[in-house]
């Protein structure tokens, strides 16, 4: 069995006078933060607010870029081509970066936001874009990729480090996929089912759909959505069920990767 | 006299499917593009595209912040305290040094638009604000300052490079800062007016105001406004006259800066 | 002494999927409701949702313009030509009007948010700008102004209904304008003390200054701001305050109004 | 063969201080204008030039509702649910009537902008979302539709007034939808083409797809894209080929509509 894996979150995702999520108490269960670049939510003094939480955690810092649709929160599906896709992710990892430079810290992952990361999991020139914008900006991003998506595809052909990321609240579809948000229950807000789940997603390092049909799958890293009111709740799950199995939790540089 | 002096102009203030200016024009003659980042005008696909222009015209990249207003295209003064602005700076600035990372070049220099340039101008604390944005990102970005300003102080008390700025384009006032654009006159349209004033500007190492004060000043940049319809005409009159009087214009970073 | 008055908050200022403020809540404890439009907060979706509430709770419905600047939710003093905020103000009203045909009702006031309630409190040219918009899109829209402001004035200039304001939770200067949300303690949160001082507001007929002034003041309606965590409980207090005097909270349009 | 028709064009697609399109020089040929209002494109600023110069050419005034997208001014997909763009378009329509009372005149049609447009001539539930909007704000608004889409299904489903639509500049695929503007060719830039186009499309009483397949279509409209370098032309190559067969050209209220 695996001796160690990431947990990380999205976080950052006020805008504003606006705030959602609970990133300050989240950073002290997660190990890496995916954080809002401001195009579908998050802004300068949300970022700053959110690297120097982070760093003071030892948590590491990634990029959480999405769509340019603040109302829509990055959730609504936006028909765009890979190059103009491209240059909205690189102008995300730049604006990141100079925040982090506050916290002396730098940039080492970057995680697709809500239908940006849906549609990248299905569509591998999006999923290609994304890498680009990663390989020109720093070529050492990580890119958290939904394990099996053509995310994962795009950073083997780009040759980026990649994590595999599995869902610790929500819900698989038989191919791999997430299952829509827009399904009932396909978001997990009990931190026991979590928990379960979890264990023996670990054990058996392998996904289980919601028709119970397992997946084997390689696991890096761990995601809670900081964005739901469960955030905190689903991060000490994770924790938990980690803890039981002796598996250690690390930041994403951290880890060996693929 | 001095040998050599920079030609910069405002570029890249285009959004979506809105183009003004005539960027590819401009870049002929000028040694320096300030390139809108995102927040009063500019985008990605913007940006990406004038980095490309100015790497081929061997035009040095500095970047053009201004306040998060796209509607008002900068132009609206907006009350900001002076924490938000540094943070929605830095972003600007980061934003940028990735677009510029396709070409495999750095941002040199900033220089605020708009509003935003005036209200530094003659608030300190707002121009010490922008200049702690460029150290904590880059602390070799040279601070294009309206000679005479609040700017060139905050430059100063933060030992920042300094670029000391006049306009080819505009008329100023007695106490050295630009006279408002609203007032009738002040945007100089007139290539050889502007030809003609900039010969006894830079032969008496002096700006003119609109009532014929002359102020001694230093001027290591000169400034044609691209979102201005005569801006190609203003940056060729602005090279005759440079011409005319044996002085090299040259990008930024080859200036020798106080 | 006044035998009814009118008791009023800002609601809906929301965004996508940003929520603040606890409408449903206050919307038991007020009478008139000003919901923001789209332009500093509010959206389609929210104002649908509160124009709904509102109808079902006998509370009339009032529009609450502001700044086009979400960021800033509307509190950034933002630099606007007249002629350019009236049709901004004008554009709000009647998108607010479409929404309120949803329930069968009419929009029936107007409050302005936030920094431009205090510009326009302050300066005449904007109080009539708004006034202007007002009287274009439906002349017996009821211009909610702060007592002894510009918008008062602008009102009467126009002919346009004028309810004068007082505050429930916010201190005053001595010139009668509401002291800076800014500084310390100019924010009432304690629900008792609120209630004690418009006890002593409403039986005076006046306003009192944080220096203890005390200034004669028709006060036709009260806000309480929904955007505060405190909201409802002030909301609350209002009314036993009122309820304590024997005075009667009724809709914004059944009030006598000069 | 009919003996009027109507011409109609998008309108007011500026924002701020970006402008776009031809709108004075295309009033004059067209009879029907539908203005941009604020989502995809447009402001209270241009709404009100445009209502003010419609009312000077008795052109009738229309809303050109779009998705709220203004980098992407309309053209990307957007996947929303009904529900939410119901109230984005009665949003629209409202401000737009304020804007159109400016001029003392009513908003008398709809018709949606570019990717809704697209998206709701082929999607029944997003063509019903805009009709239920247009009845909750004025049940007298016609619904200009494309010919043959779900739109013109819509409109009969909740008996709002229609006008079936044809283009001047864009050719048709054999279902009769608009062919996407991103193949080459499909929009028409040569007058004499649209010209000739034109006539045996009215003669016919059809529309000539790519293909050259001929579809019997019922037409009460003809529009022009103000967008379009070509507008005015195309414009005026509409009304000389109108003229050519002596069908008037009349705003789209006097038109008589099924």
């Amino acid at each position: 069995m695996l001796d160690s894996i990431n947990l990380n979150a999205d976080m950052g995702e006020g805008f504003g006078a606006y705030d959602i999520g609970s990133d300050a108490e989240i950073l002290k269960y997660i190990k890496s933060a995916s954080i809002a670049c401001g195009a579908h939510a998050g802004d300068p003094n949300v970022m700053h607010r959110v690297v120097t939480l982070a760093k003071e955690h030892g948590v590491s810092i990634g990029a959480h870029p999405g769509f340019n649709d603040i109302w829509g929160f990055g959730r609504r599906r936006i028909d765009m081509n890979p190059r103009d896709l491209e240059y909205l992710i690189a102008y995300q990892l730049g604006a990141l970066q100079a925040m982090a430079a506050y916290v002396g810290e730098k940039v080492t992952h970057v995680k697709p936001h809500g239908a940006l990361n849906n549609m990248a999991a299905e569509n591998l020139e999006l999923a290609l874009a994304i890498g680009r914008a990663m390989k020109t900006v720093d070529r050492d991003l990580i890119y958290v990729a939904l394990a099996h998506s053509q995310m994962e595809r795009a950073a083997e052909q780009l040759g980026l480090p990649l994590a595999r990321e599995a869902f610790v609240d929500r819900l698989y579809d038989d191919d791999g996929n997430l299952a829509s948000r827009k399904l009932s229950g396909t978001v997990i807000t009990d931190p026991e089912v979590a928990k379960d789940r979890l264990v023996r997603m670990i054990e058996g390092q392998q996904i289980i759909s919601r028709n119970g049909k397992h997946i084997p799958t390689r696991m890096d890293t761990l995601c809670v959505h900081g964005d739901e009111p469960t955030g905190v709740a689903m991060a000490k799950a994770a924790r938990e069920a980690l803890a039981s199995l002796g598996v250690d939790v690390v930041p994403l540089p951290q880890l060996k990767l693929s």
